[in-house]
């Protein structure tokens, strides 16, 4: 084959490869969640990766183009795309099949998605979504049971019940608030939406800056503000601060701040009503909290909000000490599926960030039970002997090892280096000796690995422990000399 | 919101949606094939939906032109396209990581992939493929391995060891036959492969016919032939029709056949090495058989070529009895991974037809195990009271329990209406009477339902059965008089 032929072996940017763990970790979080929501009532759902782009709608968050960010092709005379959520295909399922779902419709539903942007470090423009909504109820006890649940399959992926946070919200009463104050058109609630999300970032003053006149940031870069007055923007900062530690605490000082405006009062019933179904369900407030400056981003939602954070510390890139945050969120939105129908359908749904997930698990050092069992390799030292080989490795299989035989043409060098690369823990020689003697010598690579990094440092401890990386057993007792390596 | 202004709530045709068992069907299938193909050493891989088109290359099977058949996009420049099989990426991603992976290198992927056709009955545009693939080892002990761990992953999703069989064939025999008569140029050889392939349908008669001069079918079409002479006809025959019973006496067979041509004496030693390996691994002639007249279609295989079928029989459309057949196939393609590296790379693996596996399980009544647990739900009889049937089925949940509450607003009979699309098996029922009581009513739907169907069937059978349909037992003991209903 000439070079001229050759075709360049690349994927395309903002695409990635899993292998092994990597790969197996996104499995095994979402089927330990999945089994979470199936055991409390949610049926799983599959919907094709490609739909009619006009079934998508124009809900992407934080773009302002619609099907902006979407892949998208032409079929017959139609366009079709590549779903940019789970939540959009879930509005088109659940208005085709309205005459025959139950009402409500709880589902989850996990896979991947596509984005059409820009890549960039850590952008990619597939991943992996998992998200569980009922539709049909405008229960608030189908946002509370959501949240409880959310929190359930935290535990299930090895996160403590003090390693978590729900923090809960609604749209509605920071909508009241801004009726009271007579701010309530959409450009200005967007203005207050924006500054409110950023209190941790910029702390108290800054938000009350950007509710005012507008705010110099460090750089010196002026940010236009939403222009209350001082009295207007004392209340909204009032709101954002109340303290959380109590849900009873901060809903009296709510309905302080909401006083009699109607769609204030509503949000306050929405929280209420979380309130008392968290408590029913034994969420206290250390795990959940409700919490005003939670406003989700620019995103669709109607009423209730909330996201979960991992309260444990991380080093940051900087090295200093700070929460883990935000591994996942949702919320009420009440107009998806009405595109469809022509009317409104209230509907909760959260949504779990399984590459955060995955990175807490790492950091965090919660994926032990998440990753492949130990391997052992069965070297391959003579080509007449392979049947052997592999009825050893058969036998290992059977006793509950992880176990393969070399496959490969090289010597016993290459081989070992064969079984570095993948990261075995026991190598399980047979040569002629062996063979002659009827009986297997194993090596325990880890603990080698281990011998060659302390060389020089203590000759009697290294000794002793070279003296335990290698061991003969019998043939016929291979297996149970094996499972005493790997327990060591 | 206008009418006019509405959206259409349908899929692209040839896409399909897929809710509770049957969603769940797929991952669990594969999630257990896999926990097989890892004990193995099999490490799992997943790579992007999306390659460059010219990564993907010609290689889609059964389709002459180029690209036909892939749902492509342009980005920037280049054209993109959707995946429409697994083994096409693993290509890639060997080659595009050559320097830095164990060799050989052993994966397994799962995953969608989308075919652009013209979608029909049963032709989906979608569907899931499952494999396993060693590259870069030329030992038929690479083949065997793989045989024999499919077979293991059969039976791990509930298919017994006396209920599948693979036929294992090498297309290296076939041409060195074809070379031995002088039939060698490829045009000769796929006619010659696709009379083969018809065997089990047109009989040895029509085999012959279209080896020889044509065959005129029973609607009087006629198919032109391979025009061999007759002794040739002979031979092919001769070879196809083997006894395979025992893969030792088809081997002497073969030898017999194949003579001094060297191609077909490679083929030979390539049979010989998996047979001693399936023997070392403890798979005999009742699973793994050697049968010349297997050819796997006009498929890229290079080498080995082998399929699994299940031998339970089933009705067809017709009514009569039939074997289920093919679940999987696959064999050696040593060309694919040349396209990136210039170099030919030994490589092997094999495909579970995911969705035929669906269908036998359904067949066969394997699913019991794949089936979702039963689902207990608490009707919400009073508003006020959500936090007590909360309390009910997180109790039951810790109880080891699938249990949901009742969400909407409708009265009892629509909850009931509700129970029975969610085909759930108990209903707890706690009015205004039961909460006076400090009791539970439980409801088994299930024999609720039996029951009506049978009524005016034996009066006293029906007044006993009735009795059982309801029970009234304390609210402290709900789960443990649940956990009871179910498991009567």
């Amino acid at each position: 084959m000439s070079t001229e032929s050759k075709v360049t072996a690349e994927k395309p940017r903002g695409f990635i490869d899993k292998l092994g763990d990597e790969a197996g970790a996104e499995e095994r979080i979402v089927t330990a969640v999945g089994r979470v929501y199936e055991k409390w009532g949610f049926d799983r759902l599959e919907t094709p990766a490609i739909e009619y782009t006009g079934a998508l709608g124009k809900f992407l968050p934080d773009t302002d183009r619609p099907n902006e960010g979407v892949f998208s092709f032409q079929d017959d005379e139609r366009w079709l795309s590549l779903r940019y959520d789970l939540t959009a295909p879930l509005a088109r399922f659940a208005a085709e099949n309205k005459d025959t779902l139950p009402k409500p419709f709880r589902r989850w539903q996990t896979g991947p998605v596509w984005r059409n942007e820009k890549p960039g470090p850590g952008r990619f423009r597939q991943f992996v979504q998992c998200d569980a909504d009922t539709v049909g109820s405008d229960n608030p006890a189908a946002d509370a049971e959501i949240i409880a649940m959310a929190g359930e399959a935290l535990e299930a992926i090895g996160v403590s019940r003090d390693g978590y946070l729900f923090k809960i919200n609604s749209r509605r009463i920071l909508n009241g608030v801004l009726l009271g104050i007579g701010a309530a058109d959409e450009k200005a609630r967007l203005t207050v939406m924006r500054a409110i999300d950023k209190l941790d970032r910029i702390g108290v003053e800054g938000v009350a800056a950007l509710l005012g006149k507008g705010r110099k940031d460090e750089s010196g870069d002026f940010t236009a503000g939403a222009n209350l007055d001082p009295a207007s923007v004392k209340k909204v900062i009032d709101f954002v601060t109340l303290e959380t530690e109590s849900r009873a605490a901060v809903l009296s000082g709510l309905e302080r701040i909401v006083g009699d405006n109607d769609e204030g009062k509503a949000g306050l019933k929405e929280l209420a009503g979380i309130d008392a179904v968290l408590s029913a369900l034994g969420v206290d407030d250390a795990r959940a909290r409700i919490d005003p400056s939670v406003v989700r981003g620019l995103e669709y939602y109607t009423g209730a909000v909330y996201e979960a954070e991992l309260t444990a510390t991380v080093q940051d890139e900087g090295g200093r000490l700070v929460r883990f945050g935000s591994v996942g969120g949702g919320g009420r939105y009440d107009d998806l599926i009405a595109r469809f129908t022509g009317e409104r359908v209230p509907a909760t749904g959260f949504s779990i960030g399984v590459s955060r997930l995955i990175a807490a698990q790492k950091a965090l050092g919660l994926d032990s039970a998440f990753r492949a069992d130990p391997l052992v390799i069965v070297l391959a030292m003579d080509r007449e002997q392979m049947g052997d080989y592999f009825a050893i490795a058969s036998e290992l299989r059977a006793g509950g090892v992880r176990a393969e035989v070399y496959l490969g043409g090289a010597g016993m060098k290459a081989q070992l280096k064969y079984a570095d690369k993948r990261a075995a823990r026991i190598a399980v020689i047979q040569g002629g000796d062996e063979l002659a003697k009827g009986t297997v010598t194993l090596k325990d690579l880890r603990l080698g690995a281990e011998i060659a990094s302390k060389l020089g440092e203590d000759r009697e401890a290294y000794a002793k422990a070279r003296e335990q990386v290698q061991r003969e057993a019998p043939r016929a007792e291979v297996v149970a000399a094996v499972q005493q390596m790997l327990a060591r």
